[in-house]
C-alpha cells in the first residue's frame, strides 16, 4: 500500500523539518520516547503543566497523548492539551495504554477521543477491543493478543471515531475504516522491552507532522519501528542490546534499508 | 540453602506464567525496573491512581512498593495499594528507599509495614538499621554499608514484622528471623548503576508470585540478580555496558548458568 | 584557562568524597542523570517532597534544580529546596530548561535565580537569551543555537545575577562576567540524545561540591562531558551506543584521557 520510496520521502522531510512533537506520556517511557524521537530526527518536548500548554502546543507540530501512568492531574493536562491541539488543528495521536484493564483507563481514553478527535489511535488488540465495546479481557499493559482478533473492532472504531486505528503486534494491522494495511517484520524481542508500543505512538506522531495523510503517517511510523527493530535484532543478544541498537538503527535508517526490509501490504 | 535446581524451577514457572507484578515505584527507576521484569519473564504494570488501584491490583499476582521519590500523593497511593493487596492476600514487597535519611521516609516505611504486612522487605543495611530503631546513619540512597553490620537488626525486624528481610550488599544477607541465607557473586559495578536495589526488589516481587515461600522468593530474586550481574560483567567495560548486558543476561539465564554461578549458603 | 591537571585533581577529590548531590529534576532524565553522577563518582539523590527537603538538603553537598517538566507542585519543591540550600550555603546549579518557550518557564527560572542565587546557570543559548531579556526565539527544548550568539547576554546575566553562566553547544561558552572560558570537543551525536544538557548541569553540580570556584566547577563539569562524549563516540555507531559508552567513559576517565583530550581555552 505504501511504497518504501514514499516512506523515504516522509522520513527525509521529517529529518529536514525536525518537527516539534509535544508528548504528554507516562513516567515509564518518557526517556526512551524522547530518545527515539531524537534518533528519528524529530524534536520532542515533554511538558504537562496546564499553565503552559497553550504556549507550548502553540509551537508544536503534533501532539501525542499516552495514558500509561494517568492520574487526575495528568488527565486534566491531557484534556487541556487535546483542546489546544484541536483549536490549532494540530494532529493528535492517542495511545490508550491499559484501556480495558481499569474503568478509569477505558473512560479516560473514550473521553479523550470524544473531545480531541485524534487522527490516529495506536493500541494493542485488547485495548482496541475494550474501546470498541467488545469483551476484551486484558492482562495488564503488556498483554499481546493477536491483531487479527481485533481487525473488525478496529475498522468499526475507525469509522465511528473518524480516525486511523493501528492494532500493533507481530503483524501490525492499520485501517482508516475502508483501507487496511498490514506491516510485518521486526523482532520477537520487542515485547520484552517496555515502551516499544509507546515509542511507536510517538514516531507515528512525528510522521503525522509531515505525512500526506493520517494513514500514511501511521504506516510510516509503524514501518520504521519494524525496520529499525529488525536491523537492531541482527546485532542484539537480548532485550538490553536490542534497545540500544534500535536507537542506532532509527538514527541511520537509509533509503536502501527501507527498500530492502519494509514489509507492508 | 536453596539449590540451583529449585531456583530454576521457580524461574521456569515464572517464565511460563508471566505473573502480573504491580509496581508503585520511584520515577528514577520505573523504566529499568519494567525492563528487568520483562527480561526475566514477568509482566510489569506501573500505575498509581487511587481511582484504579482496586481494578488493577485485582488482576495482579504481587505488589512492589518503593518509596524512592515519595510525596503525599504517592504515599496515599501506596497505602491504598497495600490495603487492596492485603485484602486479596497478594504478596507485598517493600523497598524502603532512604529510610533513615528523612523522618518522612522512616515513618512512611514503618506505616506501610504496619498496614501492608509485607512478605518481604528488601533494603540496604543502613535502611534496615534505621527501621530496626538502631542508630543507622545513612548517607543518601546509595550508601553501601556492609550487610554484616545489619544482620542482628535484620533478624529482629524479620521476627517483629513477621516478614523476610533482605539486607543487600556485596554479599546479600536474607533472613526470616530463624533461617539465614547469604547470596554472593555479582559485580563491583552494581553500586555504580542507579536502581539496582530497586530492580532486586521488583524481581523478588516477581518470584513472590510463583515461589513456595517468601524466603524462597527472596533467594531466587537476589540469586538471579547476582548471576545476571556476573554474566554481564564479563562483557561490560563500565556501568553503561553493564546495564545493557544485565538485561540480556536476565533474558537468557539458563539452568546451567544458575548451576555454575549461583553462590548461595 | 583550566589545566587538565587541575581538573584531574577535582575529579580525584570527587571520586574520593563521593559528594551527595541533591537533584530536583525532570521526569525525562532522572534515570540518566543519576547514572551519570554515579559513573562520575558522585552520590545522587532525587527527592522533591516538601516534608523532607530540610532533612535531605541538610546532608547534601550541592543542589541541582532543573525545570524540564515543571508544574505548580514541583515549582514549590524547587523554591523550598533553593531556600534550604541558601540557608546552608550549599552551591546551587540551575538548569532553566525551555526558558523562553513558555512564560511559566521564563518566570520560574527568574524566580529561582532571585531567591536561590545559583552559583552556576547551565543553559542553551536560546534559554540564556530569553533570560537575559533578549529576543530569543526558542524552538522547544532541543533547539541548538550557536553559543557565540549568546556570549554578550551570558556575560551580562553573569554580572547581574552574580553567577557563572554556561552556554552549551558544539563549543561551550562559560563566563563569570569577567573571565571567559570555552570548552570544545565532544561528539555531534550529543544533541541526538535526550538529557545531555541536564546531565551536564548535574555533573557541574557534583564538581561544585569539590572545586575551588564556581567557574572551576563549571569548566570541570563541561570538560568531562566533552572528553567522555569524545571517548564514547570512538566506540559508538549511533545515539543508543553513544549513551552507553558515555557512561563507561565517565566511569573510567583517567588523567591521561584528560591530558590528551581536554580542549579548554
Amino acid at each position: 500500500m505504501i511504497h518504501p520510496d514514499s516512506l523515504w520521502q516522509d522520513l527525509t522531510a521529517l529529518r529536514q523539518k525536525a518537527p516539534l512533537v509535544h508528548n504528554i506520556t507516562n513516567f515509564v517511557v518518557m526517556n526512551v520516547t524522547a530518545n527515539a524521537l531524537l534518533a528519528l530526527g524529530a524534536s520532542p518536548i515533554m511538558a504537562h503543566a496546564t499553565e503552559e500548554l497553550g504556549d507550548l502546543i502553540g509551537i508544536a507540530s503534533s501532539l501525542v497523548l499516552n495514558i500509561g501512568t494517568l492520574d487526575a492531574a495528568w488527565i486534566a493536562s491531557m484534556r487541556q492539551a487535546a483542546c489546544e491541539a484541536t483549536k490549532r488543528r494540530i494532529p493528535i495521536v492517542l495511545d490508550p495504554v491499559g484501556a480495558g484493564a481499569s474503568r478509569l483507563r477505558t473512560e479516560t481514553a473514550l473521553a479523550l477521543m470524544e473531545m480531541g478527535h485524534p487522527s490516529i489511535l495506536r493500541a494493542n488488540p485488547s485495548e482496541i477491543l475494550a474501546l470498541a465495546g467488545a469483551s476484551g479481557v486484558t492482562k495488564g499493559v503488556d498483554s499481546v493478543n493477536r491483531p487479527e482478533e481485533a481487525e473488525e473492532a478496529a475498522r468499526e472504531l475507525a469509522r465511528s471515531a473518524k480516525c486511523v486505528v493501528v492494532a500493533s503486534g507481530a503483524v501490525d494491522f492499520l485501517t482508516d475504516g475502508t483501507t487496511d494495511v498490514s506491516v510485518s517484520g521486526g523482532s520477537p524481542l520487542m515485547p520484552r522491552i517496555t515502551g516499544m508500543g509507546c515509542t511507536a505512538s510517538a514516531l507515528v506522531g512525528a510522521f503525522a507532522a509531515v505525512s500526506a495523510s493520517p494513514l500514511a503517517a501511521a504506516v510510516a511510523g509503524m514501518g520504521v519501528m519494524k525496520v529499525a527493530a529488525e536491523m537492531a535484532a541482527e546485532k542484539a543478544s537480548g532485550p538490553g542490546t536490542q534497545q540500544v541498537h534500535f536507537l542506532d538503527a532509527l538514527h541511520r535508517l537509509s533509503q536502501s534499508d527501507l527498500a530492502q526490509r519494509l514489509q507492508c501490504a
